[in-house]
């Protein structure tokens, strides 16, 4: 139960290794799919409907599934949570580098993208057309954040991801290059070519994205292969850096 | 002063026409978007830096702009506002439709879409990638509320929208067909057209969007001239509705 208890700290966890949290699944949808992922369920803390509900993807997992009322799951978590039940799980061996790029044809290549509420929406966009994982660079946030796992629906747990971790940067991005890959920087400079005229349908691409803002690094332009950018109306800024991802991950997915 | 008083409640005003609030703007970018909108701006509230930065914009509109501390806006305003800026501006006589089908070549239209911040959000990426205009088809929030105009970066009040409000909805894009639009309805089902095969480039398209989870009504389905959908993988549900919308926007839009 322990587990469970004031889930507004929950992403710090001193006692467990890397002193980061335990991954945390909110609702019917998105302990289904954790139940269904990689990563070792310990726990489910629910009212009895949607303990009831997750019967079936309870077989085969030896693990207690606590049932009470809200009230009382509103106290031990700390807060009243709408969704009706939970699951704690341990986080995973992430996936190695050469076995995501071994399976891949549409990665997605991170830099900066330190918001949990971007961060997982892109996964869930990632998910929904297909990309085959990504890849976190410098000063991403983590996706197992409790945010970052409920606003992508669950689906961190389910779109491999890996850290780009190589100094500097650019090698890491060679690599990929090494590996087959068009690394195409997603940026909304003038410079770049419109994203359908790149043909990347069909391609081996890593697309290149960087936080809303500040966009991608000097450094990581330069690194990149081409540069491509969705076609914008004039006088406005950007798009959000999980939408703009969803229109490149189409043009580079779609056939 | 009165009409920055306890934003909280900004959306409900009884003593303004239909009751409801006015627009507010936070924010500087935001807040120059709306001084350069149709809406008639009647103060702004902010810290000196902020009201400096907007000098410029000012010029030509003779309304007050009140200067004090971050602290004493927080009293007036009854929360922490970390954007340092409010406008407030009345409500402006929405676009006739005519007029807005006369200049459109991609419209949205959406029915049901009630949620305020998707709302906001479709308004940023339809203001993003070029969409002539918004039509509200039944069920659908005010994209004025406050909540809208922020998460729309102010593009609520840039893009034009007008009520579609033909009884039956059938009716109303009956209108849309009669003149010139391919009626295209985004939907999950299987039935429907890949995005990509639809040819919409080029076309004059009403992009038909209903809310993410219900979807577009039968009824709405029925009226439309095709169906399309967003390419998914296996095993995702759905995208966020404005998220969907950015990428039918862009498949009808680019060249």
């Amino acid at each position: 139960m322990d587990d469970f208890r004031d889930l507004t700290t929950a992403d710090r966890r001193p006692d467990r290794p890397g002193g980061r949290g335990l991954v945390i699944a909110e609702g019917v949808v998105v302990v289904r799919r954790l139940l269904g992922s990689p990563y070792p369920p310990r726990a489910l803390l629910g009212v009895p409907a949607k303990i009831a509900e997750l019967a079936p993807d309870l077989a085969g997992h030896d693990i207690p599934a606590y049932q009470c009322d809200a009230s009382t799951m509103a106290e031990v978590v700390g807060f009243h949570l709408n969704r009706g039940v939970l699951a704690v799980a341990d986080r995973a061996t992430p996936v190695a580098l050469p076995t995501l790029l071994a399976g891949s044809r549409v990665l997605a290549v991170l830099e900066g993208v330190n918001d949990h509420e971007n961060l997982g929406a892109l996964f869930r966009n990632a998910a929904a057309l297909g990309v085959s994982g990504i890849l976190l660079g410098p000063r991403c946030a983590d996706p197992l954040y409790r945010r970052s796992v409920r606003v992508s629906m669950g689906h961190v747990l389910r779109v491999p991801f890996a850290p780009l971790d190589a100094e500097p940067f650019a090698k890491g991005l060679a690599e990929l290059r090494a590996s087959g890959f068009r690394v195409v920087a997603l940026t909304p400079r003038a410079e770049a070519k419109p994203l359908a005229a790149a043909g990347l349908s069909g391609a081996k691409v890593a697309v290149l994205l960087g936080a809303e803002g500040p966009g991608l690094s000097e450094e990581a332009l330069a690194a990149a292969d081409e540069w491509v950018r969705v076609p914008m109306a004039p006088g406005v800024d950007s798009l959000n850096v999980a939408t703009a991802a969803a229109v490149a991950f189409y043009a580079a997915l779609d056939a």
